[in-house]
């Protein structure tokens, strides 16, 4: 499974001060802690206004690439920072995102035929986010269908069913996880992807709710998700999942990491 | 679901020699904690040969009965020892185990029959365990037949899949979980319950991957686990993963669990 950092997001409250007073130190921390946790991708957002969010994205870019070799993903809502920002990666990054929404067809969709890049595609269009599953799988036809044609290989696409924060609707997390078995069969060579955190948003020991979700998930085909990846409780259940579903074979993988301290029970020696 | 404490069971080096000391005091907080750990039964196996099963049986009871008022899981392979046993215990027990297996046929099915106990019927016949998915669903056909004509309702039914050690074989989870798939549309009145150590057996970090096998059970219809009920990652993992599910109407199980210190993370204040 591709893990893909999420710490360095402006919308968190430190990184968004780091920003603003560019500490590179604490940006670079972040992301060697990240790299060093197994980190596939680092996500970068700036999570600023369109007045200043091409320069900080800018910034972080440079930043992240002095300290880690890992590739970028891109994330933003705003194509056009999308667009400049993507000539500043030194690796085909992982572009987040496109959906059903017009702007980002527009301006999203043109930049990842002509870059090859894989890219999250989120199933909202700009009547929001489908409550129901069957209006979400709706746009997720549309959006293969735009794809398609403009050139894009299924398999770059790593589709986000958009699981809900279960504690405002106790059935947000089936329905996503509904759309990827449908999804699966139909179009076999797409990939999944969730954010994790947000399903467990407003409860208690998140990491717990985070970790059963990615249980779930992983049988239900996600094989890449945005997450903290110095969440030991998350990374142990990812390789301990991998071995129940018959994924891991000769339990090699389990195994390796857990000799190599990746997998770490907590108060055990 | 229905938690079954495991502890005391006489294959357990300690539990075989509180036993064959006459040790009350050990097998008496052994079955205090597991209560107190949230337990709905516990399993007493006596573990011991056919010369002293019943005498040893009939101490454990008496000795769990003393110590608490939760119902036992009258655990042997042996029939006549389940029946001298079933009239020592103070609350109806669950019977693990029937089988196909023409000994526990003949002599466990009448006792089932006669007591209405609820019963966990392991999907194996006097061939061994069946390797494949197939022959063990035409073991449950035949159970179901059986039991059905001996006027037991389906609802008193514990069937165990039997999922097999992941390092021997890494698709033996696998076949278990679809038995329960196939079985629970076949049977929606039969409940399901498996061991969950056996999974793990050989590994490192055990507790991780009993963890990530209930995540996938329960999603596959398991209601009853014969487990360690102290161990607090598999309480987590079982709150987390009703609440994933759909199954914890506003998140109120969880909440209060975590309210009331059931729901641990280790490290966290």
């Amino acid at each position: 499974m591709l893990i893909i950092g999420e710490k360095i997001n402006g919308t968190l409250k430190k990184t968004a001060a780091a920003i603003a007073n560019r500490d590179a130190a604490f940006i670079q921390d972040l992301a060697r802690r990240q790299a060093d946790a197994g980190a596939d991708y680092l996500d970068v957002n700036a999570g600023t206004g369109p007045a200043s969010e091409a320069d900080d994205l800018k910034w972080l870019i440079d930043c992240v690439q002095a300290a880690v070799e890992l590739p970028i993903c891109l994330d933003s809502a705003n194509p056009a920072a999308i667009q400049s920002a993507i000539k500043l990666v030194q690796r085909v990054p992982l572009i987040n995102s496109l959906s059903g929404e017009a702007k980002r067809l527009e301006g999203v969709l043109p930049l990842v035929a002509e870059h090859g890049c894989p890219v999250i595609v989120l199933l909202l269009d700009d009547q929001g986010i489908p409550a129901d599953a069957d209006r979400r799988l709706e746009i997720a036809e549309r959006l293969l269908d735009c794809t398609r044609r403009a050139g894009v290989a299924d398999d770059r696409l790593y589709i986000d069913p958009l699981a809900m924060t279960v504690s405002t609707r106790n059935e947000g997390v089936q329905i996503a996880l509904q759309i990827m078995r449908i999804l699966h069969e139909r179009y076999p060579e797409v990939n999944f992807c969730c954010g994790l955190s947000n399903v467990s948003f407003g409860l208690p020991a998140r990491s717990l709710i985070n970790q059963a979700f990615l249980a779930q998930a992983l049988a239900a085909g996600l094989n890449a998700a945005i997450i903290d990846p110095m969440d030991q409780g998350l990374i142990n259940m990812l390789y301990a999942t991998e071995l129940v579903l018959g994924r891991d074979r000769f339990c090699r993988r389990y195994t390796q990491a857990f000799r190599a301290g990746k997998i770490a029970v907590p108060g055990k020696a």
